[in-house]
């Protein structure tokens, strides 16, 4: 079987030599062209990677994304180079970005990279010829966690359209939310933003929602979702966003979720969360069998082989 | 000629999948079989595991544990994911043993890894489907480093029964002494447990010695070692486990073996070391034929690639 | 085509086994055809180390060379084991130098080492039969970053012979500017000094120099520079060798390359860097085709492909 069906093939040829830095770079058939290419990926062996290497860069440490990618690159039979902290790089010594960029680009075939500035990505992309990929750059954009939470959900579900989503928790930071809320507006969703008052949505990304189709609304209180949702996506809430410390012990609590709450909202909900979760998610939901958030981490592999034999021009078989 | 022996095929595939945690695990039958499989490997190149990956997880570092396991997976044609140290994984976040290796199994075929705490591989082992390596639990087991013991005390006097084996140095905090003397014990050896009186061998294993056939005596003399004792097995002295500066000076310089010691006990004895070593054995000794101590940390790579090879499945040529 | 011109087949054979040490070591015909040698890896993809490892020891952080020797080794199918930077390493438990060689050398097929301490991989080759390569060893020698300047000068000038070469900068503790200046002695230059009174070039270096037929002259300003020069070669000049902050300030823009120096020294001259830089080039010389540092930097992944070949005897073809 072909790794790209017959109908995409002119979409899927002209990623070669493409990178991926934000999501809004993407038209809507070119998400699904991915996801669906994403597909081959489960059972793909071959090692149509051979010969080539990734440059691996993160200037801030991730362990699963990095091991990601990593997992991704050598199981298409390909190599990786690169390094796992800034500490021990040539930037302490002055570098810029695009020195490292120019050098490395002579080392490998492509570029995934992390780094705590927003916009680093973009500039990496503009500086070399090569495919870059953004692992995430500060607050702005990690859109192979986008991508990956498409395919657990379109995986789920059968379809994106018209899903009943409840985010839950930090939607105030965390960019792995923001990215998915706008990407999902794209296929009429109904979205219901559950936070504390003070982890709300931003503004320009409920402008954003406010203009689709699907609508969204919001609340504090984790009681608010409503039954017969399809998805319920939660985040890490982490203490140091909260300057009270007493504030972040009530929050933690509120917003844990636990076997129970199957019997309010059915058990055609799926669980994701993009890990790690520290009290989110109780270890009581962990064996319902729509507690995704494990399946979910490692259809990141999956993803990244697509998306890496996609921009190498590797998929032509 | 075949990596296993016809007579232990059946043995020898019951591996497939199993996880090594504890020597105490392992039958005797079980131990002779790994040992056997190992001598293929001195000279097999085959990409045996090609295709495969190793999530190699160090919660704590260890260079030599680490690298050794890296050079078995690559020289098998393997290739290796993970992290050499825990400063950059999302434990760091709150994140659980648990969850950490329920993402790496959607990863890897199977996982190695060193924790600081005991139990941490057995944990790890309970959680995943996959095989599972105990590089290290704290001062519980390293069972590898058992294994590449034994490999090169049989292959140094051609059996592992009834040795005379003298023991030297801390005695107290080592596991490797630990997992060696108990593993030992499975075949009538004569011990001599040469220690300061503050590092003696804790008393739980002298109870377990003192029930096997062959016995024990124990002795704070280095001069104590008889003429004719088959393996001194030395370990490494550590300055901080002594609360008395003056101490440590005392029984470094006390228990450090020198090339003079060959004329006392004859020149029959294999002298080994778990390295690193500091001043427990004089560089003098470091020609004579029987210090073993670089080609057992050599042996430790065949031993691991016979056990990666046994676990995954890829020994039966 | 072969690999190794027909006619400097011997020579490229009694490589194998070989270490890189010093330039020191090499006789001018064997310097001659290394470069010619590396020519042939510019397109070289063949699998040429596949099933050797290499042992990459950084007893001192440095991701340049590092990665570029992972590059090479894994573009010619080969592996890699190491460690990246020493404090995770048993060095940390006294283990000397010696015994961490003694015991990589049972897991690799070869060793790159850089090490903070002069002279320290000169030990490691007296200790190991392996081959050693030398990747920087304190102030003293960095032999690789000397083949591949001479091989990103050769390839700019089609030859080596009588060039006019100004090296800019900190002359005194760069290892780098030493070696070349050492090397490219014996190919007649005319070499021009162009450092800070503080940071002139060493005594014993000039003494070289001053035996050999080309001949050199020293200034302290960059306006010395003159027209017809082939060669720049500009150092990094770094903050801590200044006692003084203010002359740091002063000296940094003082000895800063723009473009307007094309002007005066017209568009034959080739520009050379070790990187990283930080103000010593001004990025509006980057787009000027004599502005050789980035392809300096991609040489020498093709320079240590050949050495990495030419000692493991993988040349052959």
């Amino acid at each position: 079987m072909p790794i790209v069906p017959e109908a995409l093939r002119d979409l899927a040829s002209s990623f070669e030599g493409r990178s991926i830095i934000s999501m809004r770079d993407f038209s809507t058939d070119e998400i699904l062209m991915i996801l669906e290419v994403a597909k081959s990926f489960e059972s793909e062996r071959r090692p149509l990677l051979q010969g080539r290497i990734l440059g691996s860069l993160f200037f801030e440490p991730s362990t699963r994304t990095r091991i990601s990618f990593d997992t991704a690159m050598k199981r298409l039979g390909g190599q990786v180079i690169g390094f796992v902290d800034p500490s021990s790089t040539s930037l302490e010594k002055g570098e810029s970005l695009d020195d490292t960029i120019r050098v490395v680009e002579g080392y490998c075939d492509a570029i995934i990279m992390r780094h705590p500035f927003e916009g680093a990505a973009r500039l990496a992309d503009d500086t070399t010829r090569l495919p870059v990929i953004n692992g995430g750059d500060g607050s702005n954009q990690h859109p192979t966690q986008t991508f990956l939470d498409l395919y657990t959900l379109k995986k789920a579900k059968g379809t994106l359209e018209g899903l009943k989503i409840a985010f839950v928790g930090d939607l105030k930071f965390g960019r792995t939310v923001h990215s998915l809320a706008e990407t999902m507006a794209r296929f009429s969703p109904k979205l219901h933003l559950i936070s504390p008052p003070s982890l709300r949505m931003p503004r320009h990304i409920l402008d954003e929602l406010a203009e689709t189709g699907g609508g969204f609304t919001e609340s504090t209180d984790l009681e608010a979702i409503e039954p017969g949702v399809d998805v319920i996506y939660a985040t890490r809430i982490q203490k140091e966003r909260f300057p009270d410390f007493m504030e972040y012990e009530r929050v933690k609590n509120a917003y844990s979720l636990d076997a129970s709450l199957l019997d309010k909202v059915g058990r055609n909900v799926s669980i994701l969360h993009p890990l790690p979760r520290v009290n989110e998610i109780h270890p009581s939901l962990d064996d319902y069998e729509g507690a995704l958030y494990f399946r979910q981490a490692h259809n990141g592999v999956i993803v990244r082989m697509a998306l890496l034999a996609l921009l190498l021009g590797a998929c032509n078989e």
